[in-house]
């Protein structure tokens, strides 16, 4: 697969921003639903593997783990591409953390505290739902930072990423684009389902109203931290099966370059394999 | 289903212990592995609308968790059976816990301090790897606990379960059943393995040779601490496939008993529909 599927999603920091990606789009990969369920398959199959290797390598003092960060609008995703994504993979080796508003306790702290908190062990494939990037989006669409302080917010969440990756946590982050349309109709669906009416909270529609907002806001915050360590890559995210099957495909790429590797634990094989066909059961 | 996945696999402490339980047995269900990965499909979708409600009913204030106990010897399957059974359902709504060997922090505390931070919270599906039976285990074969201080063990861990039954918390606990010549297979099958060899211990073979003091020690604790309100049940784990479908039947017909709600929340649904269609996007 080589780098073409992070490539196709990488956020170009030049370019346009959002406004210049269909939430529709499918610039790779598979076609219809079908075809990406049995592309899925196959990438369950290598992402099971990649994790069980990382885990394991971890087991014998291995450092590395890695941080799948994601963001997006309401109804964008982010809970079904858990589902998932997160259903590929064995719950063991996965850590997953979610980010709601903050409670009076996390506010009393630097924006990063709560953050830290969750990062994931070595071995680990952590998930963020929500994350840091909230406290460049929500403060500067309702108008309440400045624009030096948001710098300054861009700034340490470059180092913290920086940090992250010197201490052997990769970091990738997917941003789900959905179209406002797409969003309407997922609302719809919510308020229509008695089993999803739970999901529903009338202040979504207050975000709503605010989406060309959020999108600059997007757009900037992707733009000022991307980073090769800690890239951004946007998600088309208007069809679901389209967007597990690109976060799957992202996560076994990331995985792959990672090459993580099964330790050989330094015991004399033959001589344990003795003891055993002599062992005796009392 | 009614209740006869819980009723063939429930304990029985009138009974001979775990000596007269076939770790091959397959007192019901599906008669060979494919018949089982097709039922496990079904139970799969009842497990994600159960675990669903379960979640979403604490959302609205609801304070009922689940927690599914694995206990077994070396290579018994606890993790495969985390891998497989969890994932059946969504990852979010679980934690997984681990118990090892304790440190020396946790032996600091009484042994219900570590088990007690991992209960799982409302809405949560939780699954300990080993746990509190631990320590009427170990220290019971290894000849350092006296019969009084066992029994006051058995004493705590029934009244903390109680405890959890009493707070929402439904407990189930199973055993899993293997005899001890799938056990040299399994531990021969790690050491030839090279992706497998990480998960070899050589003290595994300690244990192995006090293979009846462990079966007589869970066979008292089985008896013991066995409760409609948190009950054992002993789970043939020879074939693994047989193990797996028995673990999320056993689940399925937990959950179902259940009965978890999804909450109906306080909005009037009408007025939202008019809302989101009047909303405009800036």
């Amino acid at each position: 697969m080589g780098t073409s599927v992070r490539e196709a999603f990488r956020v170009v920091p030049a370019g346009p921003g959002l406004s210049g990606i269909d939430p529709r789009g499918r610039p790779l990969g598979p076609k219809d639903k079908s075809a990406a369920a049995e592309s899925t398959v196959d990438l369950g199959e290598r992402l099971d593997g990649l994790q069980e290797a990382l885990y394991a390598e971890a087991t014998a003092g291995g450092r590395r783990a890695l941080l799948l960060v994601l963001q997006g609008m309401d109804t964008s995703g982010k809970g079904g591409t858990i589902r998932h994504v997160g259903g590929l993979v064995n719950p063991q080796g996965l850590h997953i953390a979610s980010f709601k508003k903050p409670t009076p306790e996390e506010l009393e702290h630097h924006f990063l505290w709560r953050i830290r908190r969750e990062v994931p062990r070595p071995g680990f494939i952590g998930v963020f739902d929500r994350s840091h990037y909230e406290d460049v989006l929500v403060p500067r669409v309702e108008g309440v930072i400045t624009e030096d302080a948001l710098r300054e917010r861009y700034d340490e969440i470059n180092a913290f990423e920086a940090e992250l990756a010197g201490q052997g946590v990769t970091v990738m982050k997917c941003m789900l684009h959905i179209s406002p349309q797409e969003q309407a109709e997922r609302l719809l669906a919510r308020l229509d389902d008695p089993t999803k009416r739970w999901k529903y909270n009338p202040g979504d529609l207050v975000s709503r109203a605010k989406w060309g907002d959020y999108q600059q806001a997007y757009t900037d915050a992707l733009h000022h931290c991307d980073s090769d360590a800690a890239p951004w890559y946007v998600v088309p995210s208007d069809r679901k099966w389209y967007r597990n099957w690109a976060v799957a495909a992202l996560l076994a790429e990331t995985l792959a370059e990672m090459d993580p590797q099964f330790p050989q634990p330094n015991i004399d094989i033959d001589a344990e394999r003795a003891r055993l066909a002599a062992s005796k059961v009392s």
